[in-house]
C-alpha cells in the first residue's frame, strides 16, 4: 500500500494504518472485557468497517457489532462509549509511534553530537541574513541544529498517553451501574484535548528542528557554496548530471505541512462543546495520523541525512579565506573601539558552546537509557 | 482500502488514490510518447514505486525505468522532466475529481433550491448571535445556504487544469533538441503555482459553504429547538435513545480541516525558488489529495443531508409563537418612530430574496447544462 | 489608541505595544551597557524608529543610533547584534504578559472551582453530538471546563523567557573581544526557536480552553435551552429585545484565530537557516504580539464570564425532567443486561470527578502562591 | 503610530487604521441617512468607541449613540443592523486598499516586464532542487516571476466589494417597515462570506508571488552566487561589512504569515451559523486588516525591489561557464539518442516564452488602463 503522494512514507511502517487502528481498538475492547478478542476481526473487515463508520460517525459501532457476533458475547463494550475506544486506541497508537520516534530522535542526537565534536574547531564563515558575517566553526552550527533537536526531544519525552474511560457522557455512570470498579484517574478527557494538542505541538517541534537542518543542507550543498553534500544524493529523470539533495528536500516538505496540522488539532480542541463534541473530535483522527507519520518519516530521514552528510572542510576553508578581511570588520571595529589590537582568533565562545550542547546531549541521552 | 480515520472517505471513490495517480502518470507518458502504455504498470508495482520514490524525491524516475524496461523503449519520457509528469497527472486527477464534485454541487443546489421554494413562506424565528431576533422564513435561511453553495460553485467552475510541459528547467530545451513541436501555450508553470492554490481556495470555499449548512442543522436539530432533523440519523454504541446528526458532524469536521490544507498550498507556492523548488513543490501532492477527497466527501454528504432533511414546521411555528412580542420589538420601535402602526407582516423582502436566489440557481444550473 | 477591529483589546493594556517594545529594548541595552538609558528615547521617537526599521529590517539600528547620539556614548550596544536586543526585549515583554496572564488564569480557575463546587450535585442533561444522552451534573460539566484551563495553565507555567546574548553570529566573538565576561548559559538561540513556539503553543492552549467554555455558554444560553445566561449580556444596535452573549462571542472569536498564529510561529521556526535567518525570524514579532494580546483579552473575558454566569437550575431541572425516560435508556439496557433493577441514581462518579478536579485546582493554586 | 513589530508597515498608509474604519462607518451611516455625518466623530472618540465596542461586540452601537446625540437625530441608523455598517465599511476600506494595491502590482508588472525584456537573452544557469540543471536565461526566470504576479493580479482584479444591507436578520424587514425603497441586489450576505474569503485568497496569492521573487533574490544575492543584489541593501547593527538583502527578507516574512490569515477567514466563513454568527464574523475584522496591510507593504516593497535590482551578468556568465559541460549533459544525452550532434544553443523556447509573458503583461496592463 505504498503512498505515491508522500515519498518516504514507508518509513512510518504500520504506525497509524487503518489495520493498526483496528487492532488497537480491539485491544481496548479486550482489556475492558478481560478477554482476548485479537483475531476476531482483521484486515479483511476494514472495507466494511470503514463504510459502516459513516453511519455512526466513527468505526466503533460496526466494530462492536462484529465482535459481539463473532465472540458470541453481547456484553462486550458495555459501559464504554465509542469515544472511549477511539481515544484510547489513538493513544496506544501514538504511544507506540512516539517510542519509535524517540529512537530516531536519539539517532539524530547521536549523529549531531558526533558531528559537532568532530568539527568543533573547523573554521567556516558564519552567514546572517544570507550574507557573510564573521568566522565561526562548523561545529558551532551543528550545535545549533542539535539544540533544536534536543529541545524538540524534551517536549516529546514529556508527552503522556492517557487511556480514555468515561462512558456515555464522561461520568462513568454505565460502569458504575454494571458494578465495575474503575479507578478515578486518569480522569475522562472527552472534551479537554490537551493530550492531543500537546502531541501535535511536540511533533511540529520535531519537524521544525529537522526542517531547520534541511534548510542549511540545501543552502550549503548548492554548488556555488559546496560546503556540504548529502551522502547519497538523488538523481533526475532527465539530467544525468544531477545529484539532488533529495532527503533534505523531503524533510523540508514535511516541515512546511505539520504546523497547519497542529493548528487543526488546536482548532478541534477549541471547537469542543457539550459532553462530547459535534465535529471537533472527528477532525482529530486523520490529522493526528498524518502528523505522526510525517514526523516519523522526517526524523528518520534526518537521522540518515546526518549520518551520511559529507562535510567539505576544504571548501569551508577556501570560502572563509576568500571572505578575507571583510568578515573581520566587526572585530577590527570593536578592537579599535576598545583600544587594543584584534585578538588572533575571533571565535568567541564557539568551542565552549559546542561542548555545552554536546554535554547536554550526552547527559540527556544517558538519563533516558537508565 | 477503507480509511477508518475519515468515515465517509469511500464516497471519494478512486479519486487521487495512488493507483489512480499511477494511471494518470502513465497517461501523461503515453500522450508524450504517442503510444498507449496503459497496463505496463499497475497496482502490483505500487509498493516498489512508492519506496523508489524516496530516492528521487518523486515517483517518476522509478516509473520511467519500469516503463522503459517493459516497453523495451528507452526513448520514453525523453524531453520531459519528472515535474511535467507529476503536475500533469495531478491536473488530470483534479479535473476528473472536479467533474464529479460539480455533479454533487449541482445536487446540493437542486436540493436547496427545492427546499427554499417549498419553504419560501414558512415562518420561523431568526436568530442572531444565538438569540431570537425577528421573524423570518425557513426559505430565507435556506436561500442563504444556497447562496453560499452557488458562490463556491462559481469558483470551482472557473478552475482550469493546465498540463505541465516545460522540460528540465521550463525552457523546453530538450523538446526542441529532439525536434518536438510543442505549442507555446499553456506556458510552463513549474514555479508559479496559481493553478494549485486556486484549486485549494475553491475547495475550501466548498467546505465553508457545506460547513455553514451543517452548523445550522446541528443547532436546529438540538432537541430543545427541534426545527430540523437529519433524515437518517446515526446511532450510538451505547445509548439506544440516541439519534445523532452524524452527517452534519462529518461535514463540519471537514470544514474545520480544509482551510489549513489550502494554507499549506499557499505556503508551498510562496516557497518556490529557482527553476524548480526544493520542497515547496513536494508539499503540495498529499495536501491536494486530502483537500480533494475531503471536499468530495463533504459535498456528497451535504447533498444527502439536504435531500433527506426533515423540516418540522410545527416546531418552527410554535417557537415563533412562543417568542411572541419580543421578536417584534424592532418593528414596534421602528413603526413608532415612523409614526404608523406596525404592518401586519414583518418579513421585508424575504420572499423576493428567496426568489432571486432560486432564480440565480436555476439560471446557473441551466447555463452549465447547455 | 483603541483598536476598533478587536473589541476588548484594551484589556491587554500596554503589553506588547510599540511603546512597551521600545522600552524593553532600551532596558536590554541598558543592562548590557550597565547604565540606565531609560528616558533617552520615548513615544515621540516611535514614528521615526518604525520608518527606519525598514532599512535594517528591524528597529535596533535606528534605536542604537539615537541612543548613542543622545547618551553621547558610541560604545553602547557594542558586542551585541540586533537579534540579541529584539529577542531579549520580546522575552521581557512575554514574561511580563505571562505574569498577568497567570493572574487571569488563576481568576478563571477560582471561578470555575467555586462554580463546580456549588453545582456539584445540580442535575442536568448531558449532551453528546448535540443530542440528549444521559443525566449528569452541571458541576461535572464545569469540572471539564476547569480541567481544560488547568491543563493550559500547566503549560503556561512551564514557559521560560531566556535572554538572547549571542553577538553577530551567536558565538559571542565580539563580547570576548571586548573582554566581557558572559556566562555560558543561557546558550544563544538565534536559530533554535523553541522558546518562541512553546509560548505560541501554550497560548493557543489557553484560548482552546476558553473557547471550549464559550461554546457551551453560547449553546446553553440559546433561548430554547436557557440553562445559562451571561451576567451582563450585550445589546443590539436595532433590536430592543436582544440580550446577546457577547463575551462568549468574543472569546470564541479569539479561539478561531490563535491556532493559525501559533502555526505561523512554527513555520517561522522551521524556516530558520544559516546563523541568523532571512525572514523566519522577522515573521515572529507581530505574530507573537497578536497571540499574546488576544490571549490576554480572551482569558480576562473568560474570568468575567465565569464570574458573572447565571445558572438557571430550574431550566436544567425542567429539561432533564422533560427528557424523561429517554436519557435513562442506557441505564435500563445495562441494568437489564446485568440482571438487576436500575439503581436510583445514574450519575456514576460525577461527584468524585468534580471533587478530584477541584482538588487539583486547589492544590495547584496553592503551590503557585507559595 | 509607527508599528515597530512590522517594519515597513507605514507603506500601508492609513488603510484599515481604526480612524479610517471609523470614517468608513460614518460614510455608511451618512449614505443611509442621506445626510453628511462626517466630522461628528473623529480620532478623539476612538478610545471610547473601542472600549464601548466590547459591550455590544462591535463598535456600531457606541458609534450610533454618539452620532444620534451629536446630530440630534434619533432616526439615524434606523433600519440597519450593526453588521450592515461593519461589513459595508470594511468593503469600502478593502476597495480603497485594493485600488492602491493594483497600482503597486502594476508597478511590479512594469518593472518585471522591463527586466525580462532587457535580459531576454542573458545566459544563466538554471537551478532545480538547488543544483545546476541546464542553461537558461535570466529573462526566462524573470518571466516566471512575472507570470506569478500576473496570475495574482488577475485574481485581485476580479474582486468585488458589495455593500451589506440586510437589516436585523438579512430580510430587510425594518427597511420595508420604514418605507425605504431598497433595490434587491446586492443580496444580503450576512452569513455567506465569499466576498471576504475571496479577498483573503487573492491577497495570499499576491504574497505568494512576491515571496517567490524574494526567495530567488535571497538565494542569488548570496555572496557565493552573487548574480543579483538589492539596489539599496540594509546595514547591520554591529558588522560594518554587511549589506543585507533586507527588502527581500521583509517580503519573505509577509509570505510566511498571510496563508494562515487567509485560512482564518475560511474558518470564520465555515463557522457561520444562524442568521448572524456568534464569533465567526468577529474573527474576520482584524484578520482582514492584517492581511490587507501586509500585502500592501509586501507588494510595494517588491516594486522597489524589482526597480532597484542589480543584475550581475558577469557573474551569471562566469558561473555558467564554470558549470561547463555538466549542464549540457541532458542535451548530449538527448542528441545522442536522437542521432544528431547537439545544437549550438540549448535554450529551447526560452525567448518565445519570455515574449509571450511580456505580451500578456502588456495586454493586460493596457486593458486595465482603458
Amino acid at each position: 500500500m505504498g503512498d505515491l503522494f508522500w515519498p518516504g512514507d514507508h518509513r512510518a511502517g504500520d504506525h497509524f494504518t487503518s489495520a493498526a487502528y483496528l487492532e488497537a481498538m480491539v485491544a481496548v475492547e479486550s482489556r475492558w472485557a478481560g478477554v482476548d478478542l485479537a483475531g476476531l476481526v482483521g484486515p479483511a473487515d476494514l472495507d466494511l468497517l470503514a463504510r459502516d463508520a459513516e453511519g455512526g460517525g466513527n468505526p466503533v459501532i460496526g466494530l462492536v457489532r462484529l465482535l459481539r457476533e463473532r465472540a458470541g458475547d453481547p456484553a462486550l463494550h458495555r459501559g464504554l462509549t465509542s469515544q472511549d475506544v477511539v481515544d484510547s486506541a489513538l493513544m496506544l497508537l501514538a504511544s507506540a509511534a512516539v517510542t519509535d520516534l524517540l529512537d530516531d530522535l536519539d539517532r539524530v542526537v547521536e549523529g549531531l553530537a558526533a558531528l559537532a565534536t568532530a568539527h568543533r574547531d573547523t573554521p567556516v564563515v558564519a552567514r546572517t541574513l544570507t550574507q557573510h558575517a564573521i568566522p565561526t566553526t562548523f561545529g558551532f552550527r551543528v550545535a545549533q541544529w542539535l539544540t533544536g533537536v534536543l529541545d524538540a526531544r524534551d517536549d516529546v519525552r514529556r508527552l503522556t498517553f492517557p487511556a480514555q474511560l468515561g462512558g456515555a457522557a464522561g461520568t462513568r455512570a454505565g460502569m458504575v451501574e454494571l458494578g465495575r470498579d474503575v479507578p478515578l484517574t486518569p480522569l475522562p478527557w472527552h472534551t479537554t484535548r490537551a493530550p492531543v494538542t500537546r502531541i501535535g505541538d511536540a511533533l511540529a517541534g520535531c519537524t521544525d528542528a529537522c526542517g531547520r537542518i534541511a534548510n542549511d543542507v540545501l543552502t550549503l550543498s548548492r554548488p556555488e557554496i559546496g560546503e556540504l553534500a548529502e551522502g547519497s544524493a538523488g538523481g533526475s529523470s532527465t539530467m544525468p548530471n544531477k545529484a539532488n539533495p533529495v532527503v533534505s528536500v523531503l524533510v523540508r516538505r514535511a516541515a512546511l505541512t505539520t504546523p497547519q496540522l497542529a493548528a487543526t488539532l488546536h482548532l478541534a480542541a477549541a471547537s469542543q462543546v457539550d459532553d462530547r463534541a459535534d465535529g471537533g473530535w472527528h477532525a482529530e483522527w486523520a490529522t493526528l495520523r498524518d502528523l505522526v507519520r510525517r514526523t516519523l518519516v522526517a526524523v528518520s530521514q534526518t537521522a540518515d541525512l546526518v549520518g551520511g552528510l559529507e562535510v567539505r572542510t576544504d571548501r569551508m576553508a577556501r570560502t572563509l579565506a576568500e571572505a578575507g578581511d571583510d568578515v573581520l570588520a566587526e572585530q577590527r571595529s570593536l578592537a579599535a573601539q576598545a583600544g587594543h589590537d584584534p585578538a588572533p582568533s575571533y571565535l568567541g565562545q564557539a568551542g565552549g558552546i559546542v561542548d555545552a550542547v554536546v554535554r547536554r546531549a550526552t547527559l540527556s541521552q544517558t538519563q533516558e537509557n537508565r
